[in-house]
Formats: structure tokens, sequence, C-alpha cells
């Protein structure tokens, strides 16, 4: 993420990305503590950023962050799509670390290159792990202190799943809950099929796919049905095709779980089109 | 934290604690990927140092961060400790954020005053919630992602459930395992008193506490039983003291759980001798 990114403050100054911006006592730092949102800019065009600013309003409600309001990041968002230089794919990070404590949060807006993988399991596909979360569903609404719903910068269990993964032959995860539940994956929703039904789990304890909610649009104004159902690992097992969705990579066929080949029932290509997802760049 | 801090980098330089000093693509910052330690200085003495940098080694080994070796931190404790110009308790974290993709770790050291709510809940007390954890004690085994013995900077869920606590009449929480069992506090371990016994629970889904390993030694040594056992929440409302044993605040007697009052059975002064707690500065 170095060479080519480009970094806003919310009053649309660029600050060099290889230069400190984040104090050693911020609690961001500190503590995890804060609030982060991802998307794909196009062509200069970002994806879905309105849904994304009330998707981090929310975070930062249940985080007790008071939060600059949804309309203060379009200048550091245009301050980084108007200089940016690189391909026609960038991701977009929008940033709210807690700050110091009695200081106010930091805000700024990260955009860098598509990572080449991400490009390449668009097509290629990836192969995942089912890895247990111990919790169950039910936790999101009896333990709203534990931030199921809530996207923050402690992500340290999302990261050690994915290196665990890729220290065993795979290249992403999903993971089940204690009772058994499919939940998400570290950086994405999931998404099967049976036949023309596209399914996801309901958002109890996992994030609200902002992607699964457009793709579900598309997909039934085109004459599928969608719908939310507690899924288990035989659920995946048994579907027509199984897909990771999420902001950035968007939408990556699952080829194999625990080591054993799928198919995507030949579908990638029409949910891709449903997604809008651009051409090879 | 904001005056009087002290910062230092590994080779001893002073840097300004208000200066920023981590870069925004950080993934200590995007993803609270990095690992810390804290500990208390004593009029320049900083306790059990060794045991802490044995413990955060230990933490950056289960979340594959190259850190640099216990050795090295010494000069930085030395600048802060010899810079510092505040009370006689100072507060020593120890930080290694994971650095930029394919850059190094960012390692720190951060001195600053103990809070008075620290000195405070030593003497008068505080009064717990039960929280719900969300998973049962094996995951420690069964599921080392979730990262449930290390002590990492993604530590969002840890203040989610102070700040829950603190806006329902109390100061801190004793997590419960969803299988009923006492985990922890969010920054702290629990103690309980049977008699001339103490126990822990088992560090299988927690951080192994330094301080009740310190407390467990010189109260062995007193001739106190000290052991280790499954407890749950009957048994901290039948025991004759409950506390709660961190590196900086030492130990705080627990006055009440849920809003139940209870006593500590006379013994938080033996306890805290036997801890070497400082007199109240």
């Amino acid at each position: 993420m170095a060479d080519g990114s480009i970094v806003a403050l919310l009053d649309g100054t660029l600050v060099d990305p290889a230069e400190p911006l984040l104090r050693p006592d911020d609690l961001g730092v500190l503590r995890g503590e804060g609030v982060f949102e991802t998307t794909l800019v196009v062509d200069g065009h970002p994806r879905d950023l309105d849904e994304h600013l009330v998707r981090m309003a929310g975070s930062a409600r249940l985080t007790g962050l008071a939060l600059p309001g949804p309309d203060r990041w379009g200048t550091a968002v245009a301050a980084v799509v108007g200089a940016w230089a690189g391909g026609s794919q960038m991701v977009l990070r929008l940033i709210a670390s807690r700050g110091p404590e009695r200081g106010e949060p930091v805000c700024y807006v990260l955009g860098a290159e598509l990572p080449a993988s991400s490009l390449r399991q668009r097509r290629s596909g990836i192969r995942v792990l089912l890895l247990e979360r111990g919790f169950t569903v039910d936790v999101g609404a009896s333990a709203p202190w534990l931030l199921a719903g809530a996207k923050t910068l402690s992500y340290g269990i999302n990261m050690a799943a994915l290196r665990h993964a890729r220290a065993n032959g795979a290249d992403d995860v999903i993971f089940i809950g204690a009772d058994g539940a499919v939940l998400e994956a570290p950086t994405s929703s999931v998404v099967v099929a049976r036949g023309r039904t596209l399914i996801t789990p309901p958002d109890e304890a996992i994030l609200a796919g902002i992607t699964v909610r457009r793709l579900f649009r598309a997909a039934a104004a085109a004459g599928w049905t969608v719908r939310t159902e507690r899924l288990g690992a035989a659920d995946l097992h048994a579907a027509d095709g199984v897909w990771l969705a999420s902001s950035a990579r968007l939408l990556a066929p699952v080829v194999s779980i625990d080591g054993r080949p799928r198919t995507d029932g030949g579908l990638t290509g029409d949910l891709a089109e449903l997604l809008q997802m651009p051409a090879r760049s």
C-alpha cells in the first residue's frame, strides 16, 4: 500500500502517506478504537459511497465515537479521487481513529491500488477454510459490547484467521458460529445460490454487507429470488455456488471448502454482471 | 494521557508525544494489528519488566509479528524512566504496531501518569457487571486465530464492555464465557479468596496475568494455598473476597457484582502487602 497511495484529511488537504499522521497515544493505535469503511473506486467513481457513510455512522454509534457526519467526508474523497494517478480500480478507505484521550478523532481517507490478488481471485476463485468464530448468532442482540455488527479498527482476529488460512493452503475463511451457523468471512459476506435463489445469512452477529445488498437488489430486479436464511456448513457444500462478496474484491467464487473442491454452477458471470463488476483491468 | 507523557523509540530517542508517530497506512491503525504490554513504574523501578517482555514475545508469536527481542526494549524503558518528571507511579506501555504492509513494526515505549481513578479504586473498590464474552473457555486451544491468549492492539471489545459498565452504574466488568465460566476482566484478571485459599481461573481462553502470578508467589510463601480452578458466577458471590488484579492498578476489591454489594472479607490490606502495592501517592 506504499507507492502511489493518496491520503487526504477531511478538509481535503493531501498528506504524504509515508509521513506519520497518528500520535503514539491515539486510542486507535493503543486500543484499536475507531471505525472504518472500504469501497472501490472505478474510473473515478466511488461505489455505494452513501451506504458506506451510513454504515460507518452506525459503527460509530455502537462504539460511542463522536464522528463527523456523513456529509463531512465528500471533500476528502474527492481530493483522493482527484489526485489518483494509479489504475482504473482504487481501494478507498475511510478511517476514523478515536484520537488521544480527551482529544478529537483523527479522520482521513486513504486511496490505494487494488491488490493483484483481488483481481486474480475474482477470476480464479478462492479456497476457503471453515473456522470457528467462537460465538453464537444471538450475541448481536444480547451482547452489544461484542460489537458484532460494527466495523471497527480492532480487526486482529480477522487478520489472524486469514493468516491461518494462508498457512494452511487456503486463501480465505468462512467463520462458523458456536451453534454451527455460517456467519461471514473476515472481510466479506457469504452468498450461496440454490437454483435461481440467492441466500445470505441474516445480519444478526455479522456486518450487514453493502455489496450483498447491491447484488440482491439487482438480482431481484432480474427475476432471481433473494432471501436471508440461517445456513450451516452442509448448506455450503450442497449449494449450486458459494461466493464471498465485499466492497473492494467484489465477488469471488469459492472453489474449495476445507480442501473439498466445488464449482460455481457456472453462475459467477451472471452475478458479476448483476453487480456491475468491472472487466479485468 | 497528554501532559507530562514521555515517548521513546527503541534506540532511546525521545519523541514528542503530541507529534504523530504512526503512518496512516500502519496496519496497527487500519487493522488493530500489533501487541502491547502495560506495567507500573514505582519510584523509577518498572515492576516485573522481564515477565512482560516474555509475554509480549508470546503475543507476537501468536499474531505472526516479527518483533525485536526482549533485550531490545531496555534502552527505551530507561529513556522514559529517566525523563519522567511526574508522580511516583507511572504507567509504562510497551507498544509494537505492525507497521505498513511490507514495512517494519513501529516499536515504542510510552510513560504516563497513573490515572487518579486507579488510585481511588485500589482504596474504595469497584462495582462490576458480569457480561457475556460470547465464547467458551476451550477456544484458546481449539481456535488459536481467536487470539484468546494474546495481548493485541485490537482491544475494541474490551473498551466497549468498559463503556457499557460505566453507562450502567458500574466501574468494570467480569467476562463470563458462553458455558458460564468466569474468564477475566477487560484489562485485569480475576482473583477470589475462600478462607486462606486464593483462586484464579485457568488461563485457557484468557491472558495469563503477571500480577496474579506475582501475588500467588508471595501468597504461597506466606502460607496461603493458591490454585487455578474453573469458577462460575455463583462462586464469585459465595467467595470471601473478589479482586481484579492488573499491572497498573494492581489490586482493586470488588464491592458489588451486578448491583449486589459484597465485602472483601477484610483481606485487601493483606493482599496489597503481599503484592507490595505502593502506599497512596
